[in-house]
């Protein structure tokens, strides 16, 4: 009925219409009007300060894709590495698709903030209308390019390999290039933003007393930029790699469990490219949606984004059900579509409740605003047990999802069940990347000292804008998680894991990877909020510096060097990163290596291919909690000190402000630098040991009879006795 | 050479000599001068809070007890449980033991601390002596009675039964019920002491302005109470059952692994009964090693205890080699010291690293009371990171340890090195009780004027007795980690997890299990920490009531009503517990029954007994993890506070101190709540499990072929390989 051919013609039809929708959206925000001198001088800074970050940040990124690509070219050509030269081919595009994304998405960013607030001064309808625009440009962008590179390298490499389980393994490479663009601009980026932001304000409000985005610090264009690298182009790359491996995984995993013979095997690896080939298109479909009126509340602000949200989630899962009856799936049809649907729903059941923990119009945030009153330990110690508690959702919504989705249709449900819960990423991007603009977009109308009304609009959006990053972190952990379980279970059959079987709970490398594997997450938040810190002083010793030397700054006179502010915390902040990076790249690398080494020498009782397996789902455990609490503690704290700011339980200045204020500074690096960073931990350690996985699996030729489909293992028989319950 | 018989005659004469031992040191405390009679009231007041506490929760501990024992009595009694009755006896002794352990502790020490103040009226020694007194009374108590009901159980049951494997498999009853003491004790008693100490400090210095231990505050009597509810009962009860776990995985795991025959078999079993007498023995010698001389700083007093256990250490590792060589372990003898003295080494490495990040005279704890200068929000992000990168250590020496253990002696390897890392709990559980009893004595000193000199040197015990504390919780966790990992080891082949081992990596229940294992420890310690609060919240209410109502309290004219915040502590101790408590021993429970309930239907696709695997394993990992960043974490800000007090970064009263009090308000539920009791829920989970496993393994016939040692199975080929490298 639908070959592999006329699914990539779909696919790249479907990209095709995004990239023209990106297009039409980038004409009709740089089409608006750039308000007043003043405000186009400011946006102008921010532009030079992000083009600086992203040409720096691309020559650093430029040198380590360059060493992998020939790390990828030479495992390649070892004899025996069972490692194909199309990894590297897939490594360099997917970098090039994942940086251009984020490019494309910071360049429209920088330039819709300005524009954004000067629509506010028509109606905050207008406002809306053009920061989430700008959204838009660079959510389809992502999704345009990763279905487009996916499509086109898997055809490509079925042609040239002749198989399909070997062009998924090479694929995997262009993950993986997602993530080395990820590891940059969400954990520099991260470190960035935060630096920029903590810097400016201790020396700005506390020794200066200027009030934020004051033009006369120097840290201030710095803390606008930052803005948009840490939550456009790091939450960008980020979903770019969940998404584009989601996807490689179903198709992997189609091919690798053994469920599906001829026309299903092919119904089966189409499938998640068409589901995400209608995800896009009813993406755009539903932003058309997202719209308000005059003076709407949070509450009707939200409610325009969930409009938008809600709609493409019941459209695509209309598609998901036509696809999944009509595709020739044997029996499995309708355990394909609950296992698909139950990763839409639980995705969206994960930012609702991501909402719920951190929103101020629900009990958790609100007892915590209270609890203000108690001090500043007593609202930091609430604040981490919100987000400790807050992780029972995510975790019990994954846990369900993958449970359902494995009994319908096995490991193949789990992938797709992913693939589901990314088919919106379309739009729910968009309302992540809409955040920074709003942001920089209310620091540009302060800045220039626009109307009460405007910086009301402008502040409107901002607020709606920290609702939206925070339900859009827990998505982006949560999807994270389903991909990486996904990608997990594909490749550690790879691995060559299960070649010791029964040997598994009682083994120690599996335990002892384990331990290894829940360190890291704490070992890597333990450095990024470190380095937020490190970078922070630098920025404050530099506005010092500008303060004392530079005559005229604080009357007005003189214009502050915000270029220099911008390089050094671009600086710190590529510097800091090398060392978690290192780790999260070298820890996989380095036991991969000292297993295929350690091979019948005693260095194998120490280290084997199963130790690996025991550190990627040990971090996968680990890093999920630590970053959900992470996330949510942070949204949490913050919108109990706007809630506080609003008048209650003393309002601004009072003691409990000053306490949520404490909590606010805790949650910074939380939600901003360490939370979302643990996301590209987790997928780095994932995926840079799926890329390697060949190089054990040839070592080990023993444990590679689970990748052969001739050989019917356990995972054939999970498949059957599941699909016979889920007929039953 | 050495029978079952004469290694329990040898385990009984050491237990007596314990015994001996600990009557001795408690007429030796006893017999001090318990000072003036302020002093004496005073101390009579604590000793009342403290037996309305024990008595509170003994009966709620009774209750608990008597429903636990039923239960496993009647499930003894359904046909094909596969339970015997004796888990039933061996649960009843293990109570009865730990719950005398605490007892006879608390008893001890809530008369040690009065005489420990008037010993320091003499001098410095003198109250180091009496207080150390005390603590070897708790300490040789726990370890005496742990081995006595040990020896005497296993040859009875061996008696009885006519096998050794199922006479551990019943053993493990004991250490069952030893941990259903340790969860009233240790969790109950975490919000106790928090609740006194944070409840009192609310009203009686920020509201009323007193300072801490005055008298007219009416919760100052609870806070005292409160820091031997935790710190003795707590932390007794707590490594009583690590201790007894230790040894029963070691008895079990002799005979499951199969790699021991004939009298191999026999020394497998004897040597750790034999190693924890022995470690019993060196432990009351080493500790007529600890005194000091008059004016001793910090640095010499912790050297004074280092050469009690480290003494110990060189001590119980000489035993160690000369048993390991005269035992006929057949090949195995060089591995097995191997294994053990790794254990034993592990730990001293433990508690040191735990020093170095918690003891202000090194360089992590220094670097964030110099944070506390940049504010509140700085102090507890550095903390927070110092606490995370502080897990570091423990997991590589657990993981070091693990691995050199199994590479040397199998998964024996591991339960002798727990059992070589706790073997000298006879010392180091002394210098944890003493901790509290060194607090008293401030306290009480405080209370009734003492000369300065004389606070002076209990003040120098109490700072001390803080280091002690750090270095105990660090160790607590540690051997926790490891007497959990050869359980999780011996118990998880009888879980008949391994009977579906090639689809295990791939298995979508072992996966979610280990979420679901993750996210326990973060409910576990958001319900708890929420706890503190809302108990401290009553204190505080009743502390304000008594100041209103009881006229005179504020001029000293009246006495305030101490026994009524007893009373309240403890009551909303013991029913705040309760919901933690459930889920620790519900969760296994309750998935064992839906595994069982499951089989060959729709439940099992989604609880199986491999999920109960992944439980264990993810809350090991994600518990362990966190309970030594909340305990080092807070280690470090009560040090980091007690530095800027001793008059660095403007002393008491400066804008540091103001950050750093922030810092330690946060660590103090983290220290002295959620991160002990996290030890608790990891070896409840563990415990329940292995004491429900027998039910699950008659379910799953199938999976039980691991436990029979005549079919050989991996785990023997296991063994078998390491035995040969270790030969080579």
């Amino acid at each position: 009925m639908i070959d592999l051919n006329t699914t990539v013609t779909v696919a790249i039809a479907a990209a095709a219409i995004g990239l023209l929708f990106a297009l039409y959206q980038r004409s009709f925000v740089l089409a608006q009007d750039e308000g007043t001198e003043r405000m186009q001088q400011i946006a102008a800074a921010i532009q030079r300060g992000a083009q600086a970050f992203l040409s720096r940040e691309y020559r650093a990124v430029a040198i380590l894709v360059i060493i992998v690509t020939i790390a990828l070219v030479i495992l390649s050509q070892v004899p025996g590495s069972g490692m194909s030269i199309l990894t590297a081919v897939a490594f360099v595009f997917g970098a090039l698709a994942s940086g251009l994304s984020g490019y494309i998405g910071m360049y429209i960013a920088v330039r819709a903030n300005v524009r954004t607030a000067q629509a506010a001064s028509q109606s905050l309808n207008q406002g809306l209308r053009v920061a989430f625009a700008s959204g838009t440009v660079m959510s389809t962008m992502v999704v345009s390019l990763a279905l487009l590179g996916i499509s086109l390298l898997f055809i490509v490499f079925v042609n040239q390999l002749g198989d399909a389980a070997q062009a998924a393994s090479a694929l995997a490479g262009f993950g993986f290039g997602g993530t080395s663009i990820a590891i940059f601009a969400r954990v520099g980026g991260g470190i960035y933003t935060k630096a920029a932001d903590v810097g400016a304000d201790l020396v700005g409000k506390t020794e200066a007393g200027i009030p934020e985005d004051d033009p006369r610090n120097p840290a201030t264009i710095a803390d606008n930029v930052g803005d948009n690298v840490g939550d456009v182009a790091g939450m960008g790359s980020d979903l770019f790699e969940s998404y584009a491996s989601s996807i490689i995984a179903a198709i992997s995993l189609a091919t690798l469990t053994g469920a599906f013979v001829g026309e299903g095997l092919v119904a089966a690896q189409v499938f998640p490219i068409l589901v995400a080939s209608a995800g896009l298109i009813v993406s755009i479909i539903a932003s058309f949606l997202v719209k308000t009126e005059e003076g709407a509340d949070q509450e009707r602000l939200l409610g325009s984004i969930r409009t938008g949200i809600y709609s493409a989630s019941v459209m695509i899962g209309i598609v998901v059900i036509v696809l999944g009856l009509s595709l020739p799936f044997g029996d499995m049809n309708v355990g394909i579509i609950i296992a698909t649907l139950s990763g839409l729903i639980g995705g969206v059941l994960i930012g609702y409740f991501t909402e719920y923990f951190t929103a101020d119009t629900y009990g958790p945030t609100k007892a915590l605003s209270a609890s203000a009153e108690g001090g500043a330990g007593i609202v930091v110690i609430r604040g981490l047990a919100l987000g400790m508690m807050s992780t029972l959702a995510p975790v019990i919504v994954v846990v369900v999802v993958t449970l359902l989705a494995t009994s319908q249709a096995g490991l193949y449900g789990v992938a797709v069940a992913a693939v589901g819960m990314l088919s919106t990423l379309g739009i729910t991007l968009a309302t992540d990347a809409y955040g920074p603009v709003a942001d920089n977009a209310g620091g540009i109308a302060e800045m220039s000292d626009l109307p009460e009304e405007v910086r009301d609009r402008t502040d409107a959006l901002d607020s709606l804008g920290n609702t939206t990053a925070a339900t859009g972190k827990g998505f982006a952990i949560g999807s994270a998680a389903m991909t990486i379980t996904a990608l997990t279970a594909g490749g550690s059959s790879a691995l060559g894991a299960a070649a010791e079987p029964a040997k598994l709970l009682l083994n120690p490398q599996f335990v002892t990877g384990l331990f290894i594997g829940g360190l890291l997450p704490y070992v890597f938040s333990a450095l990024t909020m470190v380095a937020v810190g490190d970078a922070a002083q630098q920025i404050v010793e530099e506005v010092r510096r500008q303060f004392r030397e530079i005559k005229g700054i604080m009357e007005g006179e003189q214009e502050p060097d915000y270029e220099r502010c911008v390089a050094i915390s671009t600086d710190s902040a590529i510097r800091q990163m090398l060392l978690p990076g290192i780790i999260a790249v070298g820890v996989p690398v380095g036991m991969a290596l000292l297993a295929v080494i350690g091979k019948g020498n005693v260095i194998g009782e120490f280290v084997a291919p199963i130790s690996l397996v025991g550190v990627l789902l040990g971090s996968l455990v680990s890093a999920f909690m630590l970053a959900v609490m992470m996330a949510n503690a942070g949204g949490a704290w913050d919108n109990a000190k706007k809630n506080i700011e609003a008048g209650n339980y003393g309002g601004k200045g009072s003691d409990a402000h000053k306490a949520a204020v404490v909590g606010d500074t805790v949650g910074d690096p939380f939600k901003d630098t360490s939370g979302p960073s643990l996301n590209i931990l987790l997928k780095l350690l994932a995926i840079v040991s799926l890329v390697i996985a060949p190089l054990i699996g040839s070592a080990f030729p023993a444990s590679a009879d689970l990748i052969d489909p001739d050989s019917p293992p356990a995972v054939e028989q999970t498949t059957d006795e599941s699909s016979e319950s889920s007929g039953g």
